[in-house]
């Protein structure tokens, strides 16, 4: 069936948004100054906005699972707000100027007070989880806040191989580092994690639960090459960010990877010597020139090929894994997602 | 009774230098370089040691409450994880440059990597008490959860406060401002905390843990307030840090606000002044200078006093609010442990 995935997401969005409120301590009722700056803060990048894609996908897959929204809206909120945790101490980490058009946390009040608001949030994740605890009983609870652990090791995991990287200077990784980081750092929270505890909040068995697993991976690699490609070939004013901002900050995305292993020795180093510099010493010449050459040596397309593959494969194991999930709009709606997410200009 | 405290927290101390090994991941069964060194990173300052009084408070707590150790364990490690994940990123937010007698992780390996290992550590904490869900039920593991979470908001508040000031180079903190920053920071996940798990394990009623508050609170305090005078007025050698290093990093102990109140204009203008300087910066000179005028103007005999104060009001609450508790030995270290931790020397 034909879903207007757009309109979908669209729905879920606004609703996690008349929802998440529930979930923020009202400012008003704090007296200390310094209490009610820490609370605004902690809700800064919730309150910007965002594709609430995560939590999104957490209620599709509970209703597709036989469950309801209701039941499913502690672990969509706990996924949203870990998104929003994740954020505050990446963006530190990584170097990063602005979140959602306006400045980075570190940015507005300096790295000291932004990674202790990125620990309160945290801890905001499990308490969204034990807030509804009476409603989703004490087995499904601690299942949840289990998932939350194993999620963010493996994102804290894929954060430490990404920024070692970076900070050691390496320039040698192979095709098989990139996808091991990115299914770390991205995969398993955005996609995998997301539909595991939707299924678990409708009480799927342990089997379903792991069979997610399968296509979840993939189906989240897919996302973030897809990210990473909008980020050097999307349209600025749709895709919402500067392009050319992982170069900048020296990521190595699977298009640099491709770029790399198709130099000469000569110009590769003259592309390493380019991405070491930092970021504050690169020009707008030293973007156009990465960008040029990964255009002139398909390293654009190539990652859009690698991102197609893997939503294809995610598909079709899809459709074998997810017998125990009813037909209806729900089910189609995670189906025709698979395909958004590397159709998506934003 | 008269307990030798010093021996008792000795040997539980060894207790958890044992178990808190089986919490651990071995490296060995890691094969991706980048990842043992998360791992590696992770337990760092775990395995340089510690005092360990938390998880000696959780497990006295617990006995005396008529429960046992091995019950009590995961919540004891969890403390101490706590204790290592807040150290991490503290370090980092204070510009600290050393922790228990070796670099800062941030020193070691960059804050960026630094931040992304307390996090890590942080999801450990939970970790250690799901372990044990099944010896502990889900009720006590989810209420030993929602302590957890509460502390961690808790100490973020007092942090939030601390590093305002200093980011917000403010130096018109009055006494109860202190109170306030001190309480948060560190009484409750010090002292109030670790004996509200302890008894929860032990089962303890909510009306028993909810008395635990009134003495833990400034137990806690009188706990800070003694290792700001050590880290002014210590024995070095004894103490194992530099003294002086509160007056480096600018922080604004009891004693500050106490000299700070009782100068004149022009000499409180100078040593604002000399606080505001930015750590590189600071002589030993500079040290001297603010040792001194402490000495000469009470200030640390005042902070000394005033931890004895709390101390015998700990005491006085803890004799009216602990007829639960049976007595015997852990009672005794408990109740001697106030008087220990204003009389300590390290």
């Amino acid at each position: 069936m034909a879903v207007d995935i757009k309109s979908v997401l669209k729905q879920k969005s606004a609703l996690i948004d008349s929802e998440i409120k529930n979930y923020l301590p009202a400012t008003s009722s704090i007296i200390r100054l310094e209490l009610k700056e820490l609370n605004d803060l902690m809700w800064e990048y919730t309150l910007r906005g965002g594709k609430r894609i995560r939590p999104g996908l957490c209620l599709l897959s509970a209703v597709a699972y036989g469950g309801d929204e209701k039941t499913a809206m502690p672990a969509a909120i706990s996924l949203e707000l870990f998104h929003n945790f994740v954020l505050v101490h990446d963006d530190f980490e990584d170097g990063s100027d602005e979140r959602r058009g306006k400045p980075c946390l570190h940015k507005m009040v300096g790295p000291e007070l932004a990674i202790n608001v990125g620990d309160g949030v945290y801890a905001k994740v499990f308490e969204a989880i034990l807030l509804k605890k009476e409603e989703l009983g004490s087995e499904k609870a601690l299942k949840l806040i289990k998932e939350m652990l194993d999620l963010t090791y493996r994102t804290m995991q894929g954060q430490h191989v990404e920024i070692s990287w970076m900070v050691k200077n390496k320039f040698d990784q192979k095709f098989d580092d990139y996808y091991f980081m990115a299914e770390h750092k991205t995969s398993w929270y955005t996609a995998c994690y997301p539909i595991r505890m939707g299924a678990i909040c409708a009480g799927a068995s342990d089997e379903e639960i792991e069979k997610i697993t399968e296509w979840g991976v993939p189906f989240g690699l897919a996302f973030q090459i897809q990210d990473d490609w909008l980020n050097l070939a999307g349209d600025e004013a749709k895709y919402g960010k500067e392009i050319g901002g992982d170069i900048l900050e020296g990521k190595r995305t699977l298009m640099l990877i491709h770029l790399l292993n198709g130099l000469e020795a000569s110009e590769k180093s003259r592309v390493i010597g380019v991405m070491k510099k930092p970021r504050a010493q690169k020009t707008q010449a030293d973007v156009d020139y990465i960008l040029g050459l990964m255009r002139e040596k398909g390293s654009l397309d190539y990652a859009k090929e690698k991102s197609k593959e893997l939503a294809e494969k995610a598909k079709e194991i899809f459709e074998r894994n997810s017998s125990a999930m009813r037909e209806g709009p729900e089910k189609d709606a995670i189906r025709s997602l698979i395909d958004y997410v590397i159709n998506r200009e934003a």
